[in-house]
């Protein structure tokens, strides 16, 4: 094979303006789509994309921090690049400048997701093989050369990280079945908060009828009776056996999060979701253990693995929503998957990538460490945005089998000029 | 008075290059000093100052944040802003697309330190006193007004904060002397990590021949025998009766900050600072018992409110460094004050302003929060950059008495164009 070494770089401010109420919650009521993407143009004429998502104005800080971050990537062959991931990962993140600005955080973090999935994006066509098949096609010494294991010596040392990957080898056949059935998703895009209960209760009945049977519904109104009327609503649609879950999206200090979860459980919500401040690791520990057996689930808003490591030792989350645009992209979710597998909680991710890279991530999940079958976060509204849109059929996704992870969008030319 | 309105915005990307050495830690081995100023300008021909800090590249990212976020200031009567600053900060801070890309961290939320600081400036300046004397002039229920007190509700609620603030108000005299006496200053400048022993011991000399009793080291070397033999070589320049800190600023993971510290306790620092990742909450709890009786510091990474209510709260420090340039200004600098009171910890703040804002709020924090006198960090090496630098003398900030919070810059003119 030719080499193939990144020889420009551009950093491309996306946004998607949404259709009315599309994509609002407590906190976000007017939110705009926005991907800050990076893409890399290489001396073979291969173009990649990674993509990460903000809500709109910031939108260019992230484009402009890709931008600083990028800088040691020009001359370097993909290969050779991810080879050593984990370092090359840690040595960006760590750079003293940036390290100052996170660490490990906000936008510089974001723009870091973005660089790393273009990163793994351009791996992946190099090969001719989707993200999915490129991850597993790795030996365990290889995937834990990916990941930056730094400041988790206490719960995963590099020699358990290895250890987690070659337990899983040969029982890799029996789970592989996921590839051929799908991987179930639920559905976010029946609850937005500024939807009318017709509406909610219109968009359930169709997404029933497309094969969902899991829902989400967003809570934390001002108006604390039109969250009960809603949940009762949503279980009403569902029957018995629907899975519904209520997203609060940070909006409850501790005391209001006790209450109103209490008047929420007989619902029976799958979990409750961002029930307040993502930073307030003993704000969940106590919230959980006030309201168990009900469940919590966090992790759009946790930003590295250190934070996540607390949260999983704490017992402060029982579903963790990593998300592969929140964290410093493919190579952190796995790290965090890894973590989680080790405290025995399940992934369920938060799709700020609408899906696209998330498809292949929970099949390495499933295949190579093991993790339970749940079920993938499904928002449709961007899907014509994307050259391969993720396929659900019968609330499934579909295997992706184009090379890549899925990333490149529409609007801008994936072809080298 | 005229009204005085804010009517003219700039953002300005400061940078100082240090002397050899100068700053340098485990982490950041040839930091740049910047700020990120905020600079207003108003109608009634005021101009004011705020400040962040970082270390180099991404100090534009700051900039660029604080255009954002300083757009709602235009057009707004100093006097109006500041009578329910708590509101207002609360309304930037959760601006929907600026808390995707924290929230309450990272670059966004320097931005709204440098936004912050700058209002608080003018706020003095318009009023014709230093910060502190403006602070203190406050009622308790004007104090509490600049304060965003969300998800804070278990430990500190409005009333709690009013309550705090009325109980210090009869014995305040009591505590005023320390506005003659000054406060006193602690040294950091003598042990900067690419420093030599032959320096170290030389600048620690004349620390003490100029009336310094406190003296901090950065430890954390690749080569630990150097931490251990600097360590020896501060305690024999100080002699028994001085004050000495290591600080390792994140670059240990936990095995390794356990079995340092011990081999460092024998030297008796008052405290050991940033022992691992600024994250690792249950990290800094394990690492407290088990060093016990050595005592942690942290808080130049600690982002927000909420951050430093979970380590107060877990025993994870036993020093609060709160820096008034990585919190959302002065006004969460008081907030976290306040919380540290509440818990009964010492606030020591870290200076990313150089001291400058700060020898304002550890007056206000004695005399209206009733905390102890304890010391304050001194970084000489951009005095001559302030147009008001910070007097030190015989070991002690003398109490500042120019308008303002004391931090213009010489290289920006504050005179209105």
């Amino acid at each position: 094979m030719p080499t193939c070494v990144v020889d420009r770089i551009f950093a491309y401010d996306m946004r998607y303006p949404l259709k009315e109420g599309a994509g609002s919650d407590a906190i976000h009521r007017d939110p705009e789509y926005c991907f800050a993407v990076t893409q890399l143009h290489t001396t073979n004429g291969q173009v990649a994309t990674g993509i990460t998502l903000t809500l709109g104005d910031g939108n260019q800080l992230v484009c402009d921090a890709i931008e600083i971050l990028t800088r040691p990537l020009i001359g370097m062959d993909i290969e050779e690049l991810m080879g050593d991931f984990g370092c090359f990962s840690k040595r960006v993140a760590d750079d003293s400048a940036m390290r100052w600005l996170g660490p490990h955080k906000g936008v510089v973090h974001l723009a870091l997701a973005s660089v790393t999935n273009a990163c793994f994006d351009l791996w992946a066509k190099r090969r001719g093989v989707p993200l999915w098949k490129l991850l597993l096609d790795l030996t365990p010494e290889q995937v834990v050369s990916l990941l930056d294991l730094s400041y988790l010596e206490d719960v995963l040392a590099p020699a358990q990280a290895l250890e987690m990957l070659r337990a899983h080898w040969s029982s890799r056949p029996e789970r592989s079945d996921v590839l051929h059935r799908g991987y179930p998703g639920y559905d976010t895009s029946v609850g937005w908060m500024a939807y009318d209960d017709r509406k909610v209760r219109e968009l359930t009945q169709r997404a029933i009828g497309q094969g969902f049977s899991a829902f989400k519904l967003k809570v934390g109104s001002l108006d604390e009776g039109r969250d009960l009327r809603r949940a009762a609503m949503l279980r009403d649609c569902v029957g018995d056996a629907g899975t519904i879950m209520f997203d609060a999206n940070q909006q409850w200090n501790l005391p209001t999060a006790k209450r109103i979860t209490r008047l929420l459980a007989p619902f029976r919500p799958l979990w409750i979701e961002e029930p307040t401040h993502p930073d307030d690791l003993l704000g969940h520990v106590e919230l959980a253990r006030a309201i168990a057996p009900v469940h919590l689930a966090a992790g759009e808003h946790i930003p590295n693995r250190v934070m996540f490591k607390n949260f999983l030792k704490a017992g402060a989350i029982h579903f963790v929503q990593a998300d592969v645009t929140r964290l410093a992209g493919v190579s952190e979710f796995i790290t965090v998957s890894m973590l989680a597998k080790k405290l025995n909680l399940p992934v369920v991710p938060h799709v700020g990538d609408m899906g696209q890279l998330h498809q292949h991530l929970v099949l390495f999940n499933r295949i190579a460490l093991g993790h339970e079958v749940f079920f993938l976060e499904h928002i449709p509204h961007l899907q014509s945005d994307f050259v391969f849109p993720a396929q659900v059929q019968d609330g499934f996704y579909k295997t992706a089998q184009e090379p890549g992870a899925s990333s490149d969008l529409r609007l801008l030319s994936t072809q080298c000029p």
